[in-house]
């Protein structure tokens, strides 16, 4: 990882939360308690990891016209915002605060938090297709047609949903398989960093193997990005991470690092991130933001 | 209305059943539980009111091609399936039944409920995107841009979520105004099935004035459609209903008879289901099944 890679990210996360801000509701009309939840959310977010890979990856094909790669980013980012509202609820991680802040359902109350997860569902697929609606040029409307066909996929039962079902399956289960959590990982975490990466790549027009060959970087990132949550959850430092080391364990969930040991889980962390990279470094060229971004990601220590 | 008009309903929503069921998942891989759930409350519903309606607009506009409408009414019910089990929830309504059946978070659990409305809201986008994404014909996928567009839009916040919010925002409070009532009623319920005949109208390759006037019938038919629900549970037979009447008032919840009384508010309801009719009857040039189906649901004595 380069030098000033932490200012860089700092400069690219704010112009990402700039890029997005446009697309969020206004505050008004009866219905406004619905909005202040849904902008609640979205407003306390983190790294914006998702759209930010998104419009690297945009940039790394050669992609340059923001207005149409931003609905995608900001598409993206409600629907991470919606998962994350949904999870916190009583029913599902029953989880009091996020980021430090207290999570939607505390703030508002549970009705809302649905409401307001459902709104921001909605919303991201809203804002797509205002924008196809808009577009004049065929190619790119078809290249949006392909992009929000991805991002649907990657969202839904067969992609975030579907590994959100088999984590909530596998609560207080310490015999899970590897398979079945590798499953989890990949769909639950790496589904939605392959669509941002394969979005920004259909979007600049990249070709159908250079499609495949950024999904994979979002499999592997994805992957390596939850192998270092786990490791972080044994040997973290809990204020660093924010959150009480070894939470995990204590509801007896199974982890990566508990299947196949934390020496093994470094090593498939390294090579995953390695492989990832290479992929990166092959099509720019050279070593790129992107690039350090995954490193920084598989490496982080919070 | 016109004779054997039962009959001929019957037979429609079967025929509009069968049409919906293949965009339904598989109930396979490990996350099955999920589309186990989605399809218990999806098979389990009742007329198919807004794909019905989505069809008749469609063919009331001369469309003829129902490879080209399915997937819209497929997703159309899919939304509105996704709405009643979200709904149901605990921490909305909290209903054990559902047209005498256990609501989906009893007969599977809450999270996995929430996940259900997620996976079914997720996926009627999915699967307009995958027909869009299958589209050669550059005039049809347009009007797919289009629909797909007018379906967010009425969904959203600025439709039925935002309907939703309000209509929770005045549990338990007896002052509430018509304005705010008709704010309920019309984003509630009149915005899908608005939807279902604008989307019928724009797949069939109607006009603008056309596609206005369908909107007009959509918004008379869903507002009268609730005057009428509000009236049978003044004056309704329980058994019909299948659930006790005066529920409503139980919770001291508004009422458009509360608050204009049973005679004026009948009288609203012929007036705006006649014009609702008219519209349908001045297009068609005669009375149609869609006339009737107005005409029949507002009557309706359950």
């Amino acid at each position: 990882m380069r030098e000033d890679f932490i200012n860089l990210l700092i400069q690219k996360v704010n112009e990402t939360f700039g890029i997005m801000k446009p697309y969020m509701p206004a505050e008004e009309g009866l219905q406004r308690r619905v909005t202040e939840s849904m902008n609640y959310s979205f407003i306390s977010g983190g790294k914006r990891i998702r759209p930010l890979f998104m419009l690297e990856s945009y940039r790394l094909f050669g992609g340059d016209d923001l207005s149409k790669i931003s609905p995608f980013m900001a598409a993206i980012e409600m629907i991470h915002t919606y998962s994350l509202i949904h999870d916190d609820l009583p029913a599902m991680d029953n989880d009091d605060y996020r980021r430090g802040r207290p999570t939607n359902h505390k703030m508002f109350d549970e009705a809302t938090a649905i409401l307001a997860g459902d709104g921001l569902l909605n919303l991201a697929f809203e804002t797509i297709s205002k924008a196809m609606n808009e577009e004049d040029d065929i190619i790119v409307l078809r290249r949006m047609v392909y992009a929000n066909s991805v991002l649907a996929n990657k969202a839904g039962i067969y992609g975030m949903i579907g590994g959100q079902m088999v984590d909530l399956m596998m609560e207080n289960k310490t015999d899970t398989e590897l398979d079945t959590l590798l499953f989890i990982h990949k769909h639950k975490t790496a589904a939605l960093i392959e669509a941002a990466l394969m979005i920004g790549a259909i979007m600049a027009g990249a070709d159908d193997e250079e499609i495949e060959k950024i999904e994979k970087v979002g499999d592997n990132t994805g992957l390596a990005f939850q192998i270092r949550d786990d490791i972080l959850d044994i040997i973290g430092d809990s204020i660093k991470l924010g959150k009480s080391v070894g939470s995990d364990e204590k509801n007896d969930k199974a982890t990566y690092v508990k299947i196949k040991g934390l020496e093994e889980s470094q090593k498939d962390l390294e090579s995953l991130s390695k492989e990832a990279r290479d992929i990166v470094i092959g099509i720019a060229g050279k070593e790129t933001f992107l690039s350090d971004l995954i490193e920084y990601l598989v490496n982080r220590e919070k």
